[in-house]
């Protein structure tokens, strides 16, 4: 399947919604020839875009290509684009496609670049854009890999996965991203791209308590080794490739998001290590903390899966019982809790006595 | 296989030699209630260990036990020693288990902690041991994991693995070292164990190097999810369970080593970046940096097992045939180099067109 309807020699793009990451991938597709059009919830965002070339609050310090326009209108997005980009946090992706559904055009490519769960129904993203699109799962892509936002928008070498039940979409998405620097695989394995994706989220929120708390890096590389484990346990069992966790998806996005002081997960972590309640730690940050809904459907999807999750069973504690990060740290670190401990050597084919 | 032939309620350990790793490692045996011996090459580091219970230039600013002696004399080291623990640099492993043979006391559990391979032979330390203490390889442990000698030494959590193919001895070598802070798992896969702990320390001195060439965390991510892919590859190759190195001698070792400035394979790395030669970059560290040798070991063990290393590549020709960092970088980041992104795309069961 190639590009069949381009006229006057540009190739459009939509990118729903305008955030951090959204307008980072518009730049990449800007950059790769697309006429990219943004769709933004408010006029205000739309008027930065459109007059400054410039989205502050979610992308700062960063100019945008003067071709790259914002609307608020879905059909004006929509209007002849052939790609369109899916990237609303996983709470509002729902209401974003439902809005998007009467203006998309038969032919188009459909991606998301969302990592999260819907909260209320477990769902996948794959599964509620298919639901409101009216599309089959297997016409969906996703894009997902360790990737910053800001390194993206500067430029700066990244590697991503995009899985696709149908190679041809996720070869098509691979042709539209793929440049000098951002490199682009291709899987067929979208249940596990989603999965590492979400879960990793939960990590980095450990992995920023622990630091937080004034943990060692031993003491974070076996929280990260856990977790791995726990994404690939929950992953396999909602039908994914194991290999898949040893990829970019898996073990390249945990390891990113886990390091990086970028990561609004890990930053919420740390914040609720000092001791600040999640409330004042979400409106501290002002954006998305997918890894606090995530726990959530985490704690669900454990149980509907009957697979353990110590990590998230953990982070649960601390975000919705107000169990102190110090207890949930040091009962992941396996003080008084080596039944736990077994439990991962066993999954990994490994022997604790 | 309890131990037996305690005398006046001490057990005695022997560790050779007293660096970094070897006196953190005899702290933990120490705090668990053994008597420990460290043996050192020279008379100033034994009388700076019995006299000032310091060891500064390996371990600065950590007060040892009064009760760790340190002698040169391999006898006394060994008299009576139910635990004897080898942490000599791969390169004098040979030679230190040659002197030790004639004093080792024939039920003595040995285990080793060195990351590394022998350099002329290419053999894993475990097999040069069973050559010099002319004891079976299946009768031998190893120690590794995710640990910073530093953290250890401060009682930080911290989580290691000791492979045998004798379940009893490594849970011989679990009941020695495990205690509130010092988690230690069993796994038979010596092989794996030794290979991961080797390997990574080549895929560290690469991250050292993007590190201080300036690029970011996504390109260091994709780094290292293609540097566990390499050392995945060549393990298996060699017999290794491939699950090891989803485990904490694998993921867990890499994450740690690629992500502190404690590393000194990262450290040498960095340094490489910054133009100054390898000769100077080694005199300035003052310590053994394995990682180096160990790229020449990878260079011979992937030709010998047919796997494509092109991570161990690139840094061999850097090291040693005068290849720019940058050109070295650029080249792994797949720019003009596309067969090798797709090679390590095969390999984990991924497809790039």
């Amino acid at each position: 399947m190639t590009f069949a309807n381009i006229e006057n020699g540009k190739r459009k793009a939509a990118v729903l919604v305008a955030g951090s990451w959204g307008t980072a991938l518009a730049m990449v597709l800007s950059e790769n020839g697309f006429e990219v059009t943004l769709w933004t919830r408010t006029e205000a965002q739309a008027a930065e875009v459109n007059g400054k070339h410039r989205n502050d609050k979610y992308l700062p310090d960063c100019p945008l290509p003067e071709s790259m326009t914002a609307t608020t209108s879905m059909e004006q997005a929509l209007a002849g684009a052939e790609v369109v980009l899916f990237t609303a946090p996983s709470s509002a992706m729902r209401d974003v496609a439902r809005q998007a559904a009467p203006f998309l055009s038969p032919n188009a490519l459909v991606i998301h670049a969302t990592k999260g769960f819907e909260a209320e129904t477990l769902k996948r993203m794959i599964t509620v854009l298919s639901e409101e699109l009216g599309r089959p799962e297997d016409s969906l892509c996703v894009l997902s890999g360790p990737s910053h936002a800001e390194e993206v928008a500067k430029q700066q070498p990244t590697t991503v996965v995009v899985a696709s039940a149908d190679q041809n979409r996720a070869e098509q998405a691979q042709d539209s991203f793929i440049n000098s620097y951002f490199r682009v695989y291709t899987n067929p394995d979208v249940v596990g791209v989603e999965v590492g994706g979400a879960i990793k989220n939960i990590i980095a929120i450990g992995a920023g308590m622990t630091d937080g708390l004034g943990f060692g890096d031993n003491a974070k590389a076996a929280l990260l080794t856990r977790g791995l484990a726990e994404i690939s346990r929950l992953g396999t069992a909602m039908g994914a490739n194991p290999l898949t966790f040893a990829g970019l998806a898996g073990v390249g996005d945990l390891v990113v998001t886990c390091n990086s002081k970028h990561s609004r997960n890990w930053r919420a972590g740390h914040k609720l290590a000092q001791g600040i309640p999640l409330a004042e730690v979400l409106e501290q940050m002002g954006m998305v903390v997918e890894g606090v809904k995530t726990t959530k459907a985490a704690r669900y999807l454990s149980q509907k899966y009957d697979v353990e999750m110590p990590i998230a069973d953990q982070l649960y504690s601390v975000l919705f019982e107000g169990v102190e990060p110090t207890t949930a740290v040091n009962r992941l670190m396996g003080r008084g809790r080596t039944h736990e401990s077994e439990q991962v050597a066993r999954d990994w084919g490994l022997h604790q006595s």
